[in-house]
């Protein structure tokens, strides 16, 4: 083959990324050939991201500090917790502008046909965060209006459903089905977030 | 703003490289995150690439010796040299197996819009080699059908033209106008080479 093989193989690890395709990622490697200093600064970007980004454990964002910048901003409400699939989702959801309470980032929604159980995913760690903190008065469950993500939400629901004292909430019907949270524009956010309905 | 900064770097550095939209590359640094020996993998694959792949003086492909692979290949005809555009036209053209001569990549087409000369691209090293070595009897242009690609093809042929024993030819027009070689599939490739007209 006339790919030497340290390109090749660079390819096939970009190709492995999540939103590129063989293609791209021949493009991609070749520009950073051709471009050395390229190379230099997607790895000290990488080192850095390596470094300094860490896991909030109490809620699973991504942030430089642990708790994360949104668990210690005191101006939030601790009271309400959205909870989110992933990180891309929380950044929508604060870009909507529309939300100022806390979130739990479950990384990934419960999935029969990919093997995903409730504990695989940041579940537990939902319900030991409820029996810890006794404030807490609503939980937000912002999902994906897919099969998946509908599952999960009743999955919650259901656990969340031994505490007398929390309000489950869903976002309201504004989302279309089978899109992402991650997907929507602010607009249709906010409409989500305000027409919210007892789940 | 929620995106960790080394992380919104990442995500701009790899939002630059050609082939990722936003989205993608923002997909592809989350990714990275939650797999963190990803982040090894691909820094490593990176740094392979930087110390062992080299340019070839000869012909500009890009390989793990210089010579290149194809110019070190005693079984390949040297009389016969294809000018393309990029390595991924090389590798394009080496898919087809329909060619057995060595290349010359010009790194780029002349372009009035963005303003590449001919000094710019490695068309001086291409009369270079024409001028040192006299075993050369064809020069086949394989570049693309674009303005910019037909341009840098005509300027190549009127260089070459004071070479009296150096035959020009040009791709047969197998290949459909604005596309570019790196595109075409191995049939069409296939073609356009057999076809091949005196330019």
């Amino acid at each position: 083959m006339s790919i030497p093989a340290p390109l090749a193989h660079l390819i096939k690890e970009l190709s492995r990324l999540p939103g590129l395709g063989k293609r791209s990622a021949q493009r991609a490697a070749l520009h950073m050939l051709t471009n050395p200093e390229k190379i230099d600064d997607v790895k000290r970007a990488l080192t850095d991201v390596a470094e300094q980004v860490k896991t909030c454990t109490t809620c699973g964002n991504i942030s430089l500090s642990d708790p994360c910048h949104v668990c210690n901003d005191i101006s939030r409400d601790t009271g309400t917790i959205c909870v989110v699939e992933g990180v891309d989702d929380l950044w929508a959801m604060e870009r909507s502008g529309a939300y100022k309470g806390v979130y739990h980032i479950l990384g990934g929604v419960v999935s029969a046909i990919d093997g995903v159980r409730p504990e695989d995913i940041r579940i537990p760690e939902l319900i030991t965060r409820m029996e810890k903190d006794e404030e807490v008065s609503e939980v937000i469950l912002a999902l994906g209006a897919s099969i998946d993500g509908q599952t999960t939400s009743h999955l919650i629901s259901r656990k969340l459903s031994e505490f007398e004292n929390i309000q489950v909430t869903a976002l309201a019907r504004g989302i279309p089905m089978g899109a992402e949270v991650d997907y929507m524009d602010e607009g249709t956010l906010h409409m989500a977030l305000k027409g919210r309905v007892k789940f």
